[in-house]
């Protein structure tokens, strides 16, 4: 709970936006895993700000320095702590800004919290920077599982109303969710970016944001994955996904929609092809009793807009005690669902990776 | 993860649907708690089985036989174990589909997983009926929430295409939470009820099931409880809710529908009223950075069809390697969703002490 | 902590010593793990009371009612509770002691932390009943390692001043550890009983008790169990070892007097024997870095004399709020350290399991 | 476990002797808790290496840089994570060593468990200079709970033969537990210190080292923190103690002495002065079933002579599969247990400090 997160692939976070740096400690990589930093810091710039002409202005190398753990390209097996140290911080932008809650902001939570102690500058822990450490973990995850045979990819599902073709429930390919995984912008139907960018040009035009919704899959995941309840597939996926920054939604297969199924629809149909066991649908996005059933692991994931607005916004302003108009000047981005993408891949190789762990724990010997 | 949650109040669940017992150990309610076991009694009757027209045909006491930590009626501070012998179990009726995969089950997974040696009489610990002890336990939760004046109810949002209607989200009244949480078919409009039988009657008549959606409040919570990261009170939560057999989609506030709303409307105005921060509105559901910021927190959870259903379905039998037709015939209930509502109002009440309890750890002495 | 113990092998204990029960429940014994009854109860007897003439005169049957988990004598992967339903309760002999709190007990500790809601008849969750759970787990966890090739035995190394013959560090005979736990007073050598009998028999003629030493070891154990820090092989045994009522110390290898020795003795020298690495003295216990090294484990635990004792004790009364003179008259073991043995076997097993299965989670696949 | 301590005062260290720097995250300090960077200078010293004549050559400077969770002096809430930059390797020193395993040092068993990967420069993180994290985290821990009038003290209770006078168990002087903690070669009796440093100074010149004992008093804690079982008092301190390189026992109170001991001299008579109780005696080091007493919490730890030997010790070599003689150049400390005197208060005042949360978690509100 709090900053830290697994039983075997643990994660602990730390850092604020503002502050000399951020990073994680990762214990549980296994001895000898190769630790690629190029491959890292490819997926490190997918999240990277200031590589898009629509997201924020503010830019970071968001070059993780591994502080431990690695030796020679390869794990040690002990605690790897990843540093990505703050170069670009503008805290001038924010300082105006204390005492007034930015609204949908954490500001008057945190402020509760902690007392008026927490960092405000930039959001602090609160900033969607933090997710640079899940990416950089992400990294290291779904390398180990790739080298199982697991492949992972998501697309921007939605920007608003505007929506990418949907992906394939039931035979997602390996090659299009790689070339997913590759992309700052990943869509199936590269014809809607257009229309995506559009919306979001026209919100922040009128210093507004937008929403969307990022899908993810992993294919080649075993059957056998998971635990009924808190180690359910679901909970460990949630618990991270839940962690990021402006989620509002979790979704397995169908999610909200199933409730419009009958069960003898929305029950998946199993056959044998090949000798193997599977289904010929995948409503319950290859989940069920929160175990794997071998089908393709489906979630997706709903990122509210960003809650930082230039426009004025009617708010409290804890100094005075009275209501107060909020203009908020800095560099924010207008819709953070493509950089999300890579941060929800992530956050499910690394629940994957945990549930396989646990897995292997209770594996008779 | 697996059987345990909590760090604070913890639990540990067993049991499966035909052996000797399920139950739960909760460790961390604090000592001198009354333990009101009538009341107790009140929340298991709202889940258990064979109370409605609608629902499954077995029948359960669902008596809660409290074996060590209560004394003369209080908590002593050490673990309370509860335990609910079963005692309508009729194993004859799913003996035979062993080896016959039911879709949409945890059946296959559950094979796989457990290399056959799982229980599957009834579903064994997959079977619904083990969320009996987490109402247990959250009957002991909500009655310590409600001394902090923290009240907690819930209706069915929709059953199938049948909707409730809407619970106000920024002034969801006390009293209408308590109406509804003693009710074992919660609705704010009464009058939708004949609806939603129909449309289970129905399903049930052409031996179908129907899914739907539980949505729930939480008035009263102060802010400042929860943390960001992995300790957000909707990963928590959400940890929780898809322990939950069934549950395919966890939103908080406007959940997937936060996505058409402009950054503008998204954001809750914060005004301050009778000297109080407050906000105008609640599309957060009453949880910023993951931290509750004193709104009614409010959760809505959307549960598939009963996977369980008397029509034939294509499937695979592991013991022959073929496919094979599978009729279920048992004590099914159609739809699910009325007995859900009181398991969801419980694991939200032990999501909310949970992390009121890490608050109070935290706080300065 | 408190109840809970272990990431992989799970615990959480409960029950009171005059409540309707107390029992166990373990999450991740691995699927298709044989269960055998009459071992456990075999394990069970030794420590029950009422068994040996120098021991308490309560005597239970102790047999464990496994509620949930097991299926045809196999464990089904899910979680096990076992459940010990408390029988020769006399409450009467404890009633008139509340108020007066007994030295060298839990009473005054337990009854500050739950500010007197603790259950005080016969030590309540402090009784040493509550290790009967304990060996339940460990009949459990020495069934699986057995398979792997470990051995687990024990002896009483001394009782007051009387001390058993020494165990071989380097290489103590698995027949021997075989013989001694399946003894109820467990000696290297059997010509000291008479004497360690009289010395317990001494004491109880004056209404007194003594203490002493578990000396337990494991043999077979891999090298590589363990981890630095937190999760070294002593953190895990210790934590469990300070959890049995009476334990005042911990020691692997030489223990204490391994600061008599200088680093050149202390250093257990290593050398090839028939092409394997392995040690020619063993003062590290067979733990280094908390690792294990192949060598045999050796553990060394002192218990206090029993703190129930007849003879008139100078102590407080709470209810009048002055001294008073108080004299326990109860069914009493003037001596623990016998029923102890399979105790400290038992906890070496769970830890040397979880252990285990840690280091399986987080080993390349 | 492994990297991981605690569920409120929540610790992830790393770091491996010779990589880019050892540090820790901590996740719980309270928000506002003033962070004085000179006092934890100051303790961090005590501990730092080439500062006292008979120490190792080694000097490190061991100053943390602060990366996360404290602005202007105060904690902000969120993880700190402190980070020591290691500077003054002479990894040629070890590099000789490697497939030549070190007698008493971890180096055959962490090759095993983590397969050769392990960073074996300096004994990478098995290196005893990652006990400086755990000083930096136990300086914030004791400064919290000096605030709540708990002070904490050791002193060298013995380097091999030579013993320190001893400690007063029912009345340890918090101005001598002051005076203690302030030294870097703390004894009661400042007349042994020639003896002491003789006695090392010998081992040293015979290319040998010696061990010794630290013991350590904590005074003013309240009664009624702990647990039992798995949370007691003595399970949270072993638990950190065993994670300290070179410990192998760990005591309470009288610890294994108290064998020697009748019930009726080992129970601490409890009596009324000044209204408040407490004992006449404290033979069992302040705690009783896990859970504090109130008295003054005392412990013991042993800790072996250092393996780093410079004189011939027989080993094998993993490279050749032979035996071989090894001598060992580096810069070692010939007795660490002056050093070790702030690390053994760190972790009491780090088990107190969580264990104190854990109580504030289940406390009625």
């Amino acid at each position: 709970m709090r900053g830290n997160f697994g039983e075997h692939f643990r994660l602990s976070i730390f850092g604020e936006s503002h502050g000399p740096g951020i990073g994680i400690v990762i214990d549980g990589i296994p001895a000898g895993t190769p630790i690629d930093e190029d491959e890292i810091a490819r997926f490190m710039a997918r999240r990277a700000p200031g590589r898009d002409p629509t997201a924020t202005a503010r830019r970071e190398e968001d070059r993780v320095e591994i502080l431990s753990g690695v030796l020679d390209g390869h794990a040690c097996g002990t605690p790897v702590c990843g540093l990505i140290r703050n170069t670009g911080m503008h805290s001038g932008d924010y300082r105006s800004l204390i005492g007034r809650m930015r609204p949908g902001h954490a500001d008057y939570a945190g402020f509760i919290k902690y007392g008026g102690f927490n960092d405000p500058r930039g959001g602090g822990h609160f900033s969607g920077r933090l997710t640079a450490p899940l990416v950089f973990a992400g990294s290291i995850a779904r390398a180990i599982l790739r080298e199982r045979g697991i492949t992972i990819g998501s697309h921007i599902e939605r920007i608003g109303p505007v929506h990418d073709a949907p992906l394939d429930p039931v035979h997602p390919a390996p090659a299009l969710l790689d070339r997913l995984s590759a992309s700052t912008f990943p869509l199936i139907d590269p014809t809607v970016e257009t229309d995506m960018r559009r919306h979001v040009e026209e919100a922040k035009a009128v210093l507004d944001s937008v929403g969307g919704c990022v899908e993810c899959a992993a294919v080649g995941v075993p059957a056998g994955i998971g635990s009924p309840f808190f180690g359910s597939v679901e909970s460990v996926f949630s618990t991270l996904a839940f962690s990021v920054p402006a989620v509002k939604a979790v979704e397995f297969g169908d999610g909200t929609a199933i409730a419009d199924l009958p069960g003898s629809q929305a029950n998946d149909s199993m056959t044998y092809s090949d000798g193997l066991v599977t289904c010929l649908t995948n409503h319950n996005g290859g989940v069920t009793g929160g175990i794997t059933n071998g089908m393709p692991v489906l979630v997706r994931v709903t990122l509210k807009p960003t809650p930082s607005i230039s426009r004025p916004q009617h708010t409290v302003d804890l100094n005075t005690g009275n209501d107060t108009t909020l203009e908020i000047h800095g560099r924010h981005d207008p819709c953070i669902v493509p950089r999300a993408a890579v941060v929800i891949e992530s956050i499910l190789a690394i629940a994957l990776l945990e549930l396989s762990m646990d897995d292997a724990a209770t594996r008779p010997s």
